[in-house]
């Protein structure tokens, strides 16, 4: 067997998020299929994470194991030429069988994206959330730092089925601005549903001056997801890094 | 009568130019119908230049006169509220009764983006041409600055009906990379049908060897078309800047 890590690169304007489904286009039936082209057999792949519908990722890694020979350049160029315009293999490379793209990861980054120019810019309303009012990116850094450390984020999740643990480290959170672009950079050891974006509509809510700069450690301890900022919109959101152990 | 120059920015990967016409989107009839909406007249309304299926405008500007008393920044929040999202109003301001958006025009600048790496970028495939050979763009610069001057750009030029003068004066042409990226910026007092394309098409040649560094000034005296390169890919087209005089 070949043991493979794939990383790529996607648009998610179109997919409804990263794992397969009925009835709906997402990112990892798209990948099968050009897979399955190229390898001619159907393996099971392993995604490092679920994204949500619209949300993009500039690394998204993939991990599984094939019978086929094939040298990683050849399997990334034969990929990229079935793969469609939105979805690119930026990297390919054999790795050892104990390779789990979603177990062996240490962590992730995100980047939310908000445009925050007086009027819309076409070519970023794809990639971006627009808002036209006036934003602190310095004073929504330092209220940020709270989410820093091991915290309960219990009030940063969307209700979803699955009953988990809600303990999760965040390692570092910036916010800066670029010219009209704000990014809000979050590192963590692992995310909860909807949790960047929580957080990022909970900063947008301390600069409205409708949470107090101070508020989010109350947030956190009250574990109420009622008192947190609204869901910020989903294409603002890029997965950029996932952190891995150095390769065996 | 009022008289206003509206600055609008355009993604146009749907729409067929800018000039109406019939069964086809164009972004002329999108800004129309906005317009009409607003003022609750139909006006004739004049762009700066027509522009190719799928090219983008970061700057295009539009001239009309109406009777409705509007002031030019409730006229910007009201336009950009009826237009949709690949297409924004960024200025608009009351203008003399003689202004006219394509006759007033002094000159024009283009940007054509080329995305260098090494594999595709999803988020840079609406917005650039892929080229994944090698490129030196300081060679293209120097190259590229037979164009600047007044020269007859008929080999330039892809055949379209009407009959003109193909005298155009170019004032400057740069070539420069940001990154994976490599940018040709060029200003010229006027543009040829499919110009810039042509222009890039050629560069592109010369960057694979096919036409010799100084291979330019032959093909601009020869006057045919079949000697410069093929016609760059649209998407990769902006139009940038528009120049008038200062406003009266």
């Amino acid at each position: 067997m070949h043991y493979f890590i794939v990383t790529i690169c996607f648009d998610g304007t179109r997919y409804h998020g990263w794992q397969i489904q009925k009835n709906a286009v997402t990112v990892q039936e798209i990948f099968q299929q050009a897979l399955f082209s190229v390898i001619g057999e159907s393996v099971d792949i392993k995604g490092c994470s679920r994204t949500d519908t619209g949300v993009h990722a500039r690394a998204f890694c993939i991990s599984f194991g094939t019978g086929k020979e094939i040298r990683a350049e050849n399997l990334l160029r034969a990929l990229n030429q079935r793969l469609p315009s939105d979805v690119a293999v930026k990297s390919a490379a054999e790795c050892g069988p104990g390779f789990h793209a979603r177990y062996s990861c240490l962590g992730k980054e995100y980047v939310y994206r908000l445009y925050n120019g007086r009027v819309r810019d076409p070519f970023e309303e794809r990639y971006s959330c627009f808002y036209p009012y006036p934003l602190e990116e310095q004073r929504l850094d330092r209220a940020a730092q709270a989410f820093v450390g091991t915290h309960d984020f219990a009030a940063f999740c969307s209700i979803r089925g699955d009953v988990e643990d809600t303990v999760r480290t965040v390692s570092s959170f910036h916010v800066e601005r670029r010219g009209d672009m704000v990014l809000f950079t979050v590192a963590a050891d692992g995310f909860l549903y909807h949790m960047v974006r929580i957080m990022v509509g909970t900063l947008l809510k301390i600069a409205q001056g409708k949470i107090p700069d101070d508020g989010i450690p109350a947030i956190l301890e009250s574990g109420d997801r009622n008192r947190a900022g609204h869901t910020a919109q989903p294409q603002g959101l890029f997965l950029n890094r996932v952190f891995y152990p150095e390769q065996e």
